[in-house]
């Protein structure tokens, strides 16, 4: 597992992975994967996450049902159910949703320096993914991730779609809006 | 600009950093660590996100009045505060928070990878940092990012800290939790 992408080159070729191929990940790319989450920074350091890793062809293709676009997950080599306190609780802070982001943004990229692709799927039946997840009472799993090595290879080095993201000049403001 | 870390080495060895040298940016690195920003996904690839930059010493002075741990901003050589649509509003979904903390890690690692520091201060004086920063009505700023080379250089090579953050076994679990 050398380091195979520079930082910057990781998170300007990343694109998503929506189909994947029949091969497993090795366990110690998948235990990087989820380390790239846990190191993540949070805010107070409260790491309000934990991980559902789903393997089980069985499982996963259940998965598959918790939302529309979520059909991927059927042939993921790995699902990871991202789970936190309820972010719709009364109380619950913005920063909950913000640094799960941030988590998973590292879990994709670290997963892409190894040529493994990912795609997040969103959670529509909460019921249904909290039956299947086995969650306790009060967290909530929003966002579960498909890995796996792309079932097209060619996916790993596809150029940037013109048009795929608004331009700079759009986005940004100088000291104000 | 070449690459000076892989992906995973700079998601393992990235720390926060609060204090910072007195030394602009230079303006292709501030690109590279906006562009990051504007490359992430996004649910729909909605991209609701817009950077407000801000480098005038008196504007970074007032601004780190906005929250209780925003004093940061005042040494930044940059600070970029992330602005989307109202993630209270009565029908916002998640996404927009989840999204931005994916932009927001893309940022702070494109910035670890040239040696630029970075913390994040959550806005609390939101009437404040709406006025300093000149939002329209229905956006929100919750979080401006404090950039720039560190104080002390040491700092980009500190070693993790124990028990920074909890151990893996403590957030994964196996198809179920």
């Amino acid at each position: 597992m050398e380091p195979a992408l520079g930082t910057w080159e990781a998170i300007d070729s990343l694109r998503v992975v929506r189909t994947f191929a029949d091969q497993p990940l090795e366990p110690a790319a998948l235990e990087r994967i989820l380390n790239a989450g846990r190191r993540a920074g949070s805010s107070k350091n409260l790491q309000r996450w934990a991980f559902i890793v789903c393997r089980d062809r069985e499982h996963l293709l259940e998965l598959s049902t918790i939302g529309p676009w979520a059909g991927h997950l059927a042939g993921a080599a790995v699902a990871v159910a991202l789970v936190t306190p309820d972010p719709r609780a009364e109380d619950a802070p913005l920063s909950i949703e913000f640094d799960l982001g941030r988590a998973a943004q590292n879990m994709v990229l670290a997963a892409w320096e190894l040529g493994i692709g990912s795609v997040p799927a969103t959670v529509y039946e909460h019921e249904r993914a909290a039956d299947l997840l086995g969650l306790p009472d009060g967290m909530h799993c929003e966002y579960v991730l498909s890995f796996g090595y792309p079932g097209d290879a060619s996916s790993l080095s596809a150029p940037n779609r013109a048009g795929g993201r608004r331009p700079l000049a759009e986005l940004i403001h100088a000291e104000r809006w």
